[in-house]
């Protein structure tokens, strides 16, 4: 084991897919937000090719691999994550399918080619600067929670430049930003058609969304059944269990 | 009886409120949808002025004269329409509080002064007027149903002309047509600040939106609880009955 894990990190299960993944508590775990994002976003099955925008340690293109034979892109600007993502990718024996870069989202688009992939997924830094109000956060922790290195409107475009026409960009975020997502959604080109509010349990107000738009859609927007974390025993609701726990739950 | 009444109108219960309304099953029926954005709308209880745009047979004035003792002014632009609200309104006794105009909305700013209300609610037609297929459709429910007379944009940017500044703007549609609406309120000064999406039953996608916009707020959008209508055994949810039949049900 140790030969894959450095300083603190961990290797934690992906249950539902017989997946691994390292983590550290002190510079990045994977979030619910990012395993919601990888079973909403519409991917093709059989061939293809998918980027996901600000990685991490490269939880959803672990997720989508289990999904799909298409070839995933991971793109994660910072260093100590992307060498996370690196060896998970090796661990679960994914070289072939999941390529990682170390890059600037602003800058891939140039590097990979534009109109070319079919599905863009990313679960962006949520909070502006002005939000970053937590002195003793790590780095780490900072950089991939706001939006230090890359806006909001910065990540919509980067997406809309990779996707061919027809390519579907998702996207995971706050409610609270919806507007100013659709907003610069349709400034790029990408026109919102599957939305699904996620609710932390029954009775409270919606705590993520997720939104996914296709490259010169037409308009024609679908609201999803809402989905449900916890149930009123404050215990994951099955549909969320499953996704974590696959059918052992 | 016959005295309130004209052809084949009948004089209908609104149960939870214990008021009665005039409808007539050739012109025009109120819908759930009206009831539902009766309850949605945050209004004035003690003082104010409340405007209710396309108000068809003065459902929802008669619905929030329930809620408020603010003064209502209903406008509807057909004549057929505004006669049934007007007995209803007397039947009610409820004359002192709503009053009733039978104009085009597009106008009603001038004539009621702009920047002076509290809250708008509006119920407008639904349907673009390519979408107006039926063909022996009577021509009060088109022009109820279809953008015929009025657009969204125009009555959007009505409402955000009557009120002041900190008022309320709360509108029912469908939820495929939210981004037109929120581009709209933004055009139009109208924050977004509080939607709730209405599902038929779980699981299926929703088919009512539900949005308020404050005029000159600060950008903060509330998705609310998700509202069912029907349980799984197609009978009327707790919450919808009540609303519908009070306490009774």
């Amino acid at each position: 084991m140790d030969q894959w894990l450095k300083d603190d990190e961990r290797l934690d299960y992906l249950l539902a897919e017989d997946l691994r993944i390292i983590q550290s508590p002190s510079v990045f775990s994977f979030s619910l937000d990012a395993v919601l994002l990888s079973r909403f976003v519409s991917i093709p099955y059989q061939k293809g090719q998918i980027v996901d925008l600000c990685s991490g340690n490269g939880v959803i293109p672990l997720f989508l691999s289990a999904r799909t034979k298409a070839k995933i892109i991971g793109v994660e600007l910072q260093e100590r994550l992307y060498d996370m993502a690196v060896r998970s990718v090796q661990y679960n024996n994914l070289e072939e399918q999941i390529r990682l870069i170390n890059g600037d989202v602003k800058e891939i688009p140039s590097l990979l080619g534009v109109e070319k992939y079919d599905a863009v997924t990313c679960n962006p830094p949520y909070f502006s600067i002005n939000e970053l109000s937590e002195k003793n956060v790590s780095e780490h922790f900072a950089i991939a929670r706001h939006e230090i290195h890359l806006t909001l409107n910065e990540a919509i475009e980067a997406s809309s430049r990779l996707l061919k026409q027809g390519g579907k960009a998702a996207f995971v975020h706050r409610p609270n930003r919806l507007l100013d997502i659709v907003t610069a959604m349709r400034e790029n080109r990408l026109e919102p058609k599957r939305i699904q509010f996620v609710y932390p349990k029954r009775g409270k107000e919606a705590n993520t969304l997720l939104i996914e738009a296709i490259k010169d859609g037409k308009p024609d927007l679908k609201v999803l059944p809402p989905l449900y974390v916890y149930d009123d025993n404050n215990q994951y609701t099955a549909e969320v269990s499953e996704m974590l726990y696959g059918n052992r739950g």
